[in-house]
């Protein structure tokens, strides 16, 4: 094991549940056998690092300091650090290590791994830093072209609506609608479109229609538009559900075909009268992230078909600011924060 | 084509939504080609005609004769009756026809044929009269030996649980929950503990303990026993709610394990915040009815096993305080109309 820097770590951290993060800094992690340190230049703001610094889960422990779409750079290597060198350019998403030997992991789904989802995944603290420890077998070299600020949107916002998209669409699966044109909706439709399926675009606001149409939808629904929602009973295979907050659950149940299936990964309140779930034997499924492998794939698919995040970046000190964006959906769509 | 009857048919109508029944006669309908009539000799009461009765589903048109759980002696055939022959003793489901020609219909699911979904089930009424008419392929020749009660119940309460035990058990799906030991909860409990799972059954009544664990529950777990619940986390594959009304979504969720899934066959509120339905990749899943190939494997399975709802018999002109009896939780656990 190499031996570990003196210098203390800073970043910025929740004290307790709800509160504006305050500058912290704590002693830097000594590195297990397989870990690697990396320098964190940029780190996306996520909507879950907002609901995990309001203790939405109910699992967070403070002081926390939020951040899961890392890009940096290598700045110390374990003994077995999966072949990565000091200096390499790199991404690191939400799932930053696993147990290795659970039947999640075994499987290759370690982002089901149950100690990762018990014990959290940032040992001790995320990506508002100076720096990170991670498993090197969850820190992924980046294409070389790719832009800092897109590979930080795509280590977790991409995985979470490519993972599901790539797993359900297919020759019975092509009438995709995406609910949400926001951090993770304005990719999914990008992606949905680049698989080849037809993407219709569902907004509780008439006026992303034309932003969902330059994104590569086929059609745009507001959901607060009951003659447009009628015309599209049950007319889709899938729906991915990227919203949150409130959502007119029986009018989009009601646009799936039989057997149809709604897919969360984001958390809007879930409330509906499940006549239509049971009659037409639909199913409600969570997606978590993805998996190693399916994060390679995101990565090189993203770069191929050209997948561009928007963006907006801000200087780290700038967090709560920016915070204040998400929470107030003003972020068009996803914020990066840069360090120095 | 045969001639049609000239005797009106009687039997027992909602005027409107919620209303008591009321007698009701109407002329005989003309047989189709497939068709044969029935004459009702037991009428099983679902809650879902007291839903039915209440246009919880919004798509009756009143007057509207409720009953789908029917046993009955053919009384007429069409010209082709599928074998059938007049005086044979036969079971009608939930479902008298459907269009035949659809994509669900050539699957062999013809429970989702959408005809049957949106244009309803009994044409024109159901069963708490003296005759209906369906179509030969949809009305099953009963095992000799079955009671009439037991073989009204088992065609819908029955199919309803079979089908989604028969399609998810299996070597990965051992530890099943049934959520509510009522009308369909009493005979799923049987029939998992038949198919060889292990049986936790969940109810908000500690009362119900002694009554699962006779039907052979493995174990029996009082839903409002928050620390008993606690034991359960993260521990079965399988959850089949059979209650209504309004459930602990939150701690129902969280038994289940990773992957694991909720089937529901009722209609209760649905209201949750999904936060474990996307980290552990729940599915929430709909399953209506059965087709007809599992009908006849179902009866078999029941015959064969010894499934034996509890049922109490009225006369079908006592129907309003059987209702009564439904709407406050009072049946135990199905109650069966009688004719003559």
């Amino acid at each position: 094991m190499i031996s570990v820097t003196s210098q203390p770590v800073t970043g910025y951290a929740a004290m307790a549940s709800g509160l504006p993060l305050v500058p912290f800094s704590y002693l830097p992690p000594e590195l297990g056998e397989h870990d690697v340190r990396v320098c964190v230049t940029h780190c996306g703001l996520c909507y879950s690092d907002v609901h995990a610094i309001d203790n939405f889960y109910g699992d967070i422990d403070y002081p926390f300091v939020p951040g899961h779409e890392i890009v940096g750079t290598v700045s110390e290597v374990g003994v077995d650090p999966s072949g990565l060198q000091v200096r390499d350019r790199v991404g690191i998403g939400w799932q930053g290590r696993s147990c290795g030997h659970c039947q999640w992991c075994l499987k290759g789904e370690e982002q089901l791994c149950p100690d990762v989802v018990t014990n959290g995944v940032w040992v001790p603290y995320g990506g508002f830093a100076s720096s990170v420890v991670a498993d090197s077998r969850f820190v992924y070299p980046l294409p070389e072209s790719m832009p800092a600020p897109t590979a930080c949107v795509l280590l977790c916002a991409g995985i979470s609506v490519y993972t599901p998209l790539k797993r359900y669409q297919g020759p019975n699966v092509q009438r995709i609608g995406i609910i949400g044109i926001g951090g993770l909706g304005h990719l999914a439709v990008q992606f949905a479109h680049a698989m080849g399926c037809h993407v219709t675009t569902l907004s509780s606001s008439a006026a992303k229609r034309e932003e969902a149409l330059s994104l590569g939808a086929d059609d745009f629904v507001c959901t607060e538009d009951k003659a447009a929602i009628r015309l599209l009973v049950q007319s889709l295979d899938l729906l991915l559900c990227t919203a949150h907050g409130d959502i007119r659950w029986e009018s989009l149940l009601g646009i799936l075909k039989i057997r149809g299936k709604f897919v969360l990964v984001g958390f809007p309140n879930v409330a509906f009268n499940p006549t239509d779930l049971v009659a037409h034997e639909l199913t409600l499924q969570g997606s978590f992230v993805g998996n190693r492998a399916t994060m390679r794939e995101m990565l090189s698919f993203a770069q191929q078909y050209g997948i561009t995040p928007r963006t907006e970046t801000m200087p780290m000190s700038r967090v709560n600011e920016a915070i204040k964006l998400v929470r107030h959906n003003k972020a068009r769509y996803r914020i990066v924060l840069t360090n120095g």
